[in-house]
């Protein structure tokens, strides 16, 4: 349903949060009206690029990407988020470039930055260093700004780290937010964040982290679950039962799909390492261990098949609010029968929920953009009315 | 020439051609009208970029590129096509995303549209899998715009498929058309798609295939010669000969490059590999019998190798009408002395032509962007005037 | 301190450079006008950067950027300031482009160009070749031109060649006559261009070539000091000599770092190739011969390894004027037990100088468009006026 542009304008101008000049890295740094503020942007960017009106609130200027690993969704979302705002991206390909060869982080964040005005980066295969490598860049560029090096202090946003992907689980949060008609539907709402079999190994952390962290924000009654051993970063379980605390809401860690499935409202079942794993496989990688890195996954596959049972069939969602709880997941989903032989969601559920899972994800570029603008606008409201007011026409 | 504006802008109108929502995989699949249309539309475009003005008819947008073969030519042409439109080009490189871990394409094909206005697909390697590939994709969007996940549906351009090629086709009779002086001045000329000997092996079917289904769409007398086996697909023969009874002209297939040049008005001396090898290939490779491949290509090469005669030199073109027929390549070719030892054309005949060829490439950007524009625009005319009268330069 | 616009401006119009239609590749073979309309040029674009004008003097357009070896720095740059004038980069990466077969530098240098305004070029490997490339370029797009196949001629722009790397001179100097208070402070003053030891072998001497050819030219005292056989190529030795005389400066070679830092204003110690061990490793990479290549690395390093006491450190700038001589590099600097054991620079030394290094390659990305602004603009202060005059804003 499209939004009232007018109300949400004068909502965002009456929150009085303020991340001028700041960066983006992970959610429970920014305030709730920080984080208000960034949604409300996002539907506003969403609304408006639906009727066609432009949103380059920058006429030139860079976007560097820096991908320390994979990636075609957040890569496009995040390409898509800088041309809507009038930015061109460039991407920072360090197996390319010379900083492979040595060189320090200090000065290449300053000599990318010279005409850039957002900085987007990914870094969520070490544990310990993306989050770290993040905040070395910021600094960085704080030491080139207040030296008169750059124009312009560009602001970083965490595409994911080792610790949050705050750009998956806020667009998670506004497809929930507008799937049950507002964020103070969501008080009392039960959402699983669990685990789920896949094939496949070492995948980050980060987005199960991220949810607990945020959904708790909410007065949500969240539960973690996962096999023994499972086990996220202790810091983000600190943070999302102080969340829930403050909330009203409730967060607890359980070794049980059933026990998390059980009346839920919305499920998020999706594969992680442990976090054990995560650390030694970091380890392992400074190393350069090829042997010792082939038998940790080895041994690690092995853990996980141990655990094929928990896949998000028919019969778990069953046992969800009505039968009908809400599923969610970040794409890819490992899709039984589908992407492989066995994975974290039966195909039959998936498909029911399909469209849905793609509707959650389109609200990434909206979020992203919404970080950026937030980020180096001094009044965003003021900058998106005038986009709004212009009258001028997107597409021809 | 410098074309006359306001005249093509009247007959574009006139022409009632509805490319809107649509995308352009084959030109078979669209009516004379339609085809008109994208002429018209490239020819105004490449007009007015001449005359400095501004085709900006997105601001912001993405474009999405997906090369799943090598390219200079079509890479910048698309890339240039996309920018003379507003649009900003993203690369889905399959290589280095997660596509090739099994993510099925219909989700793909929606994550990366949420601000995509165009898609380009290259997929020519694979006989039978090219233009399913692509058909597919268009379904995904389809699929993706009618739920609500996409705002807009963005238009897919075939940049060379295993069964057209049509960004060259239409490139290379615009050229024709323009040296011809007019489309009826093409009704009954002769023009000789031959095969040519190359030292390569594997060069896809699609240009002559698309040549010789759209040039006898305008009353000319097309034949196609090649040594025995080097056969084109059967479904574009009977294309081509159903497009000659209708246009007028005539279509017929030899075995002789003698015949096809005798007295002709233009000749497309390329070479390219027999259909049968091409789908014995495509199995190869689905197997990654790599040693199968050694073998084939051993076997194609010492097949090709027995036709070094096929080459276009200044005998041959004495043949040709008044032994000034014009010669067509779609670049790059394989030149004698050259590029190499023994190639498609000899290098005397090659340079007397070369700029020729050159211009003839130069249309493809136009026939690219005019596609876009035609697909993505409910009144093109109206949208081409309104940038026409606004009176602003591209470059200051 | 900021600049006088309307001042800049007025000096730029009474010069009567023309390098409209021109490339950019070598200082010396530009006039002083010519250097000095790229310098005003570049300094307006970074004041009216810094303060908020929008720059885009073209509305769409293609920049091609065509790396031969790897860069982080220069990519940047190139694209920094493609962007600021409104082009959109698009790279041509050789390796995985047709051109690795066997394709004609005339033919793609066309096929790259139907819409493209300006193309950076680096090729700096190969002794004898990256400068003759650029020529074969230039003499293509000239033919493309002037026979119709393109609209517009793009200029070039040397991103680093074997003989000269005039982006980068050019930022040096724009630092240094802005840290001396103007280009008439620089008479008289001496620059140390020194030799230093660093662990890698390789490295082009473009950059002290260029940086003899051009502060030469100021009237400066320009020593040029290496270790025996550390030979810059001769061309650019004579260049200096004949430049120092025209300027009424003076240029010698000596192979003592400490008689260059004598009471030198300036230093510049960076490591590069003997020219002999350049020419002998482009033989063997034409004939790619592997094995000799490793032995000459060897060999070089062996060689390289005489000379670790060619590093700059607190003892040697002791001895520059009033032992406050300023330290340029064109980065990534080889800082001892920083980026390498022994390298070119000590780190207290590079601390103390780190952001002026910074600042001086800051000047690049607007030397960079200055060149394309001035070689694609009949009139660049009538346009840069009215981009100023139109009292637009770049960022909302």
């Amino acid at each position: 349903m499209p939004i009232d542009i007018d109300k949400s304008l004068t909502e965002l101008s009456g929150l009085g949060a303020d991340l001028y000049g700041k960066d983006f890295l992970l959610t429970w740094e920014k305030s709730d009206a920080e984080l208000k503020s960034v949604f409300i942007i996002a539907e506003l960017l969403k609304e408006l690029h639906a009727r066609n009106i432009p949103l380059d609130m920058f006429r030139t200027g860079l976007a560097v990407s820096n991908f320390r690993d994979n990636s075609t969704r957040t890569r496009f979302s995040f390409a898509s988020a800088c041309n809507l705002l009038g930015l061109a991206v460039q991407d920072l390909d360090e197996g390319k470039s010379q900083i492979a060869h040595g060189e320090t982080v200090r000065e290449t964040s300053n000599m990318i930055s010279f005409l850039t005005e957002a900085i987007g980066i990914r870094d969520d295969m070490f544990i310990g260093k993306g989050h770290a490598y993040m905040k070395e860049v910021a600094e960085a560029l704080d030491d080139g700004f207040k030296n008169g090096v750059l124009n312009q202090r560009p602001a970083i946003v965490n595409l994911q780290c080792d610790l949050d992907h705050p750009t998956q689980s806020m667009s998670d949060m506004l497809f929930i937010k507008n799937h049950f008609g507002g964020f103070d539907k969501l008080r009392g709402k039960k959402i699983a964040m669990t685990w789920a079999y896949s094939p496949s190994y070492g995948k980050p952390l980060s987005v199960p982290q991220g949810v607990i962290c945020l959904m708790t924000r909410y007065g949500m009654n969240v539960e973690l679950a996962h096999p023994e051993g499972y086990d996220l970063l202790p810091e983000t379980i600190k943070v999302a039962g102080e969340n829930a605390k403050k909330s009203g809401g409730s967060f607890m860690v359980s070794n049980s799909m059933e026990s998390a499935f059980k009346d839920a409202d919305i499920v998020y079942p999706k594969s992680w390492a442990p976090c054990k794993v995560m650390e030694r496989r970091t380890q392992l990688l400074e190393k350069s261990d090829q042997a010792g890195l082939k038998d940790l996954e080895k041994e690690c596959l092995a853990q996980n098949a141990k655990h094929t049972g928990w896949e998000c069939d028919e019969a778990r969602m069953k046992a969800t609010r009505g039968g009908e709880g809400l599923y969610l997941h970040c794409l890819p989903a490992d899709i039984t029968d589908v992407s492989c032989k066995q994975g974290e969601v039966s195909a039959s559920v998936f498909e029911k929920y399909r469209i849905g899972t793609y509707k959650e994800a389109g609200y990434k570029p909206f979020i992203i953009a919404a970080m950026m603008a937030a980020c180096t606008k001094k009044n965003p409201a003021k900058v998106i009315e005038a986009l709004y007011k212009a009258g001028q026409k997107r597409v021809l």
